[in-house]
């Protein structure tokens, strides 16, 4: 996902990222999912993923290399917690506007305690010079059958992890030049990735996606990829204190339906299956709500009286 | 390899890049050959490897389209080629700086095109918005040992395969606002990427590399991997018309050891397979050069009488 913090010339916005991507780059290939599936063996799947990072866009100008090596693999753990995967190996290309050993030192650092905690290994990488930018490319296993987008079925309850809306939140009170309370800025600039959770949801989810660009449009990828349609009840969303009270107070549910940057899994689950989900939950401690259920089309907010915008990449 | 077009602020030029991964990025994973390996059976390797390329850093501002896709894919293939891989999958981080469907197709065209020919598939990618700058991870398999920098022995012939310093001559009267020749541009634009060469060199070479940061810089890094030593012969490089004639009226040799960009293989050959490097060229329909042997140690250029300054991506 992608904010703009710079006005950079956008001649011809007509194309979203992912119009985009299916436009041009879907060469039949499997394109779709979070990650990329690549068959290496009979009982093996390797997912690969890729997510570019840019200062000014994805993260504040002068924003620390810990908080920055931090987000540019935890959002491509991210991603391979939507499939389910086993973090494997990933690769690195930095792009610098010059050499200086204490951001790198610090950004090493950073990179290198989370890849140890997930047991993810960096393989291989490039450096260049140019405006601070980082590409990292992702690869995990999957032991069993991948989570896709494409499996929810009319009746399943539909789930997201922990709470919505705080690192967009966070965002916007950065650009309003408030400073974010402590919880929100860790969610901002250290999310967690859900690779756990991913994992143990293999074989109980009918379907998953992380929510990197908003629930609405991330929910939306899972109901057309799955051809079905969903119904959202408003009042169930998790929200946190900060959250819910900057609800109440302005009325805008988009931060929580539509910031995006929250790196939560959104998942649908058959009713065979609920029970679940609350022995997940306590293995985890993780906080697993039910916002809705699958419907045979269309996207009901039930609450909702007006459209947010979602993020768009262009 | 990188050259800058703009004079971007460097505070801290201390570092190469090769000293930089060094340093910072080599976690005790294999970094340092051309191509990370990766395990995944008993009998077959995986090889992925990364490259940036940015405008006005790798590719002058208003390059084509279709010369930067098939760019950015061809030095990919180069770094495959270099390990005796065969092409197996990309992903593909692009940034831009707008959408311009044109462009886009232009792009799209070309990618696919190259990609069709050396059977590659694209898997995975990103768009985000920002400077023009393009990343592609391109995975490989290995049908046996491969190709590693760290094989070459003492009394080794070292190899070249066709003519070095037509990218860096291109690039050089790009500069000086002279328009190069068809075969300087084609090698500076549509390099062709040595992957056939580099699948038969598997079991014939013992050390291998591509020429991307140039033959001095290049070969050095097969010296120190392989803890031994060079002899060049200068007459014996293979050039041009067009690097021959600027050689002879300039004197300046380094556009050929150290100018970059060839995205040819260099590559070290034991006596005993010295007849297969015959059988290869007649095969492929490629030329390959000795261009002197494997000695003790250190690098000498026979008739060369001044140091060149290699490519530096910082």
């Amino acid at each position: 996902m992608q904010r703009s913090l710079e006005a950079l010339p956008l001649t011809n916005s007509m194309l979203s990222e992912f119009e985009l991507i299916n436009k041009y780059f879907d060469w039949g290939a499997g394109i779709g999912d979070d990650c990329a599936l690549i068959d290496v063996g009979v009982h093996q799947q390797f997912v690969t993923t890729v997510d570019t990072l840019i200062e000014g866009v994805h993260f504040p100008v002068d924003t620390s290399p810990v908080d920055i090596a931090y987000k540019a693999l935890a959002v491509n753990l991210s991603d391979l917690a939507a499939m389910g995967a086993t973090p494997n190996y990933f690769t690195l290309a930095l792009t610098l506007p010059n050499i200086d050993e204490q951001w790198l030192e610090d950004f090493s650092s950073s990179l290198k305690a989370l890849a140890t905690e997930y047991n993810i290994k960096l393989i291989g990488g490039d450096t260049t010079k140019g405006m601070l930018s980082i590409t990292i490319n992702a690869t995990g296993t999957i032991q069993g059958v991948a989570l896709m987008r494409s499996g929810a079925k009319v009746g399943d309850g539909i789930f997201v992890s922990n709470t919505l809306g705080d690192a967009a939140l966070a965002w916007q009170q950065i650009q309003n030049q408030k400073i974010p309370s402590r919880n929100l800025l860790t969610q901002f600039n250290h999310p967690e990735p859900q690779v756990k959770l991913g994992q143990v949801l293999l074989g109980v989810a009918s379907s998953c996606i992380d929510i990197s660009d908003g629930l609405e449009q991330d929910l939306s990828h899972i109901l057309s990829h799955s051809k079905v349609g969903a119904s959202i009840d408003l009042d169930a969303l998790p929200l946190s204190n900060e959250v819910a009270q900057y609800i109440a107070n302005t009325g805008d549910w988009c931060v929580a339906l539509a910031g995006g940057d929250d790196y939560e899994l959104c998942f649908t689950v058959p009713e065979s299956q609920l029970d679940t989900i609350q022995s997940i939950e306590k293995k985890l401690g993780v906080v697993l709500t039910k916002i809705g259920v699958i419907v045979e089309s269309g996207l009901e907010i039930k609450g909702l009286d007006k459209t947010c915008q979602s993020y768009q990449h262009f």
